[in-house]
């Protein structure tokens, strides 16, 4: 039985949602799922829960990483932490996933430090399903592991991306594009520029088609199987969609409120939201590092704690990290220019 | 009265739009509308959409900028384009603003190369009016005319948003937020931390309150008067929220179709739709040039139009140049290493 690794001290409710999550995972998945945080009050909390017989280990630990410390300091000071114990978990064996719904810069901080990146790799990457109007499913990389990326940072991603499309999605040679401000090679920053002519030379050596740039209105249309962007242009997309989404579904259902009070249409958006929620997929997935991390999101349900968990069962049993090695592997090593591109053109004043 | 250009060769549907938007404007403005194109099309075009005694007068010019060309080169190679003949225009003095609903990169750079900048602002920035949900508007810029920004250009939209919302948005002592993936001023990628530091620095001089970083999240909730982000984030920002504002309403429609056939809620729907929809605010505000420049969309409707008669109008009245050249001018100079910021620790390797 895999062994799945639960920090129960990281989200914004913990341990409630964790609990609730690795009770259902163990029902319905066929793990064993590893509960990290003070046995003092997880023993209690799964007992209140219903916990019987469900396979569910816990594991110890003395502290937590809390949401407002700096991250590199919080991973490397607390050596107890319920974050520090999961990675030990993954590197000693004990387990073969981690999920946590903590610190999302000292968990990726702390699988940099500790379990290192797939060979190839220079940078893990956070990765998340978008939903889309056409039910494709789009995976959105790097969505905000990595603020300042170079070429070869991207095209990475590239190999990343479609490797998880591939193994979990279950797509067949999946279509890859970038995140740009207009279709055409030309249109774009500097970093954008510099990728896609790599992203191009590259093409002819890998198992995904390129398919060149997309634009923003592109990424809810179903148009590419993996889109790849820097991590600062990722996470203000991402949040800005939470964000939009929210405000458009709160504006209908005030006009829709006022104009019928049709118990079919509450319900109806009540789906909408729901398919915009990320709840659903149960958040983001860091690809680069050799065992699947998931991070989800603060304010988890144990439903989204549940669907992480499957998430890194899935990214596990598929074998994604020995995809992306393999891939990383055949790509033609790129030049200086492009592992510093951007810095040798970026130079003129203003 | 006062004279606003329209370049009626620049949208998608041209002159159809543009003609009824000179009309409304004309009607309702209290201006005269110079109409740009060839005589023998506009002309007709004019008196089929009614047009008797409306203050309009035909500025003839005898090619248009289409939305394949290369900006600079078509800007430059077709001196009697619509485009060129408006700019003219507002050169000459014969108008206050310039209307176009075409290529906006040609659009940019013709603002740029024939009527330069307002003393103290490096580049023009492209600015746009989001809805939010407390009625509160959000100014965004830069949304597309520079997409590698340094510190001092950030500093600068900083100063011509304000200006903006102070004189036509009609808001005392704008806030001014810095568009990034954390609240903290250590989170968001090279340049935005470097911005962060110059506007914080640069705080007491103003006459704008800088509230420091928003998120994506933040953008729709209606927590900032001006938000401050470079190009190629800001357009990546705008499309996708186009994108997904459709999607989700789209979902929303053929749920509720689904669910109930009540016109009071299809009614309401559409609503919203036209909240999120570009055509009611008008258009992107080109500033930092010495005249009011408005982009519309491409696919500009006449209402669409008229509203970016009615931008240029109230940019033109409000004065929004002078006291963009009034703040830029009391900032303290910044050092070399704000203008050209991000090069100097760009150049790690990956």
């Amino acid at each position: 039985m895999l062994h799945i690794a639960l920090d129960a001290m990281g989200g914004d409710h913990a341990p409630r949602p964790e609990v609730e999550g690795a009770l259902l995972a163990a029902r319905e998945l066929g793990v064993k799922v590893l509960l990290i945080g003070a046995p003092h009050v997880l023993r209690p909390a799964l007992y209140a829960a219903g916990w019987t017989a469900e396979p569910i280990d816990i594991l110890p630990a003395g502290e937590a990483v809390f949401m407002e410390e700096r991250a590199v300091r919080a991973v490397r000071s607390k050596r107890n932490s319920s974050l520090r114990v999961g990675i030990a978990a993954l590197k000693q064996g004990a387990a073969v996933g981690l999920v946590s719904a903590g610190h999302t810069g000292a968990i990726v901080a702390a699988a940099t430090l500790y379990l290192g990146t797939i060979p190839g790799i220079a940078r893990p990457a956070l990765a998340t399903v978008l939903p889309t109007l056409t039910g494709r499913r789009t995976l959105l990389l790097d969505i905000g592991a990595n603020a300042d990326c170079k070429p070869a940072m991207l095209d990475q991603f590239a190999v990343m991306g479609a490797a998880y499309a591939e193994r979990v999605l279950g797509v067949v040679c999946p279509h890859v594009g970038l995140l740009s401000i207009g279709e055409e090679s030309s249109k774009g920053n500097l970093l954008i520029r510099q990728s896609h002519a790599l992203l191009r030379r590259q093409a002819p050596h890998r198992t995904f088609v390129f398919i060149g740039n997309v634009e923003g209105k592109d990424l809810y249309a179903g148009v590419a199987d993996v889109v790849v962007c820097d991590g600062f242009t990722g996470n203000v997309v991402l949040k800005t969609s939470e964000g939009l989404a929210a405000a458009v579904l709160t504006l209908v259902q005030q006009t829709c409120a006022a104009a019928s009070s049709s118990a079919d249409v509450l319900s109806g958006l009540q789906r909408v939201r729901r398919q915009f929620d990320d709840a659903e997929y149960g958040g983001a997935l860091l690809l680069g590092v050799p065992y699947p991390v998931v991070i989800a999101h603060g304010r988890s349900t144990g439903r989204a704690i549940y669907n992480a968990i499957r998430v890194a069962r899935d990214a596990y049993v598929q074998n994604v990290g020995h995809q992306i090695a393999a891939d990383a592997a055949v790509a033609v090593p790129t030049s200086p220019a492009h592992r510093n591109g951007v810095a040798q053109t970026y130079n003129k004043s203003v």
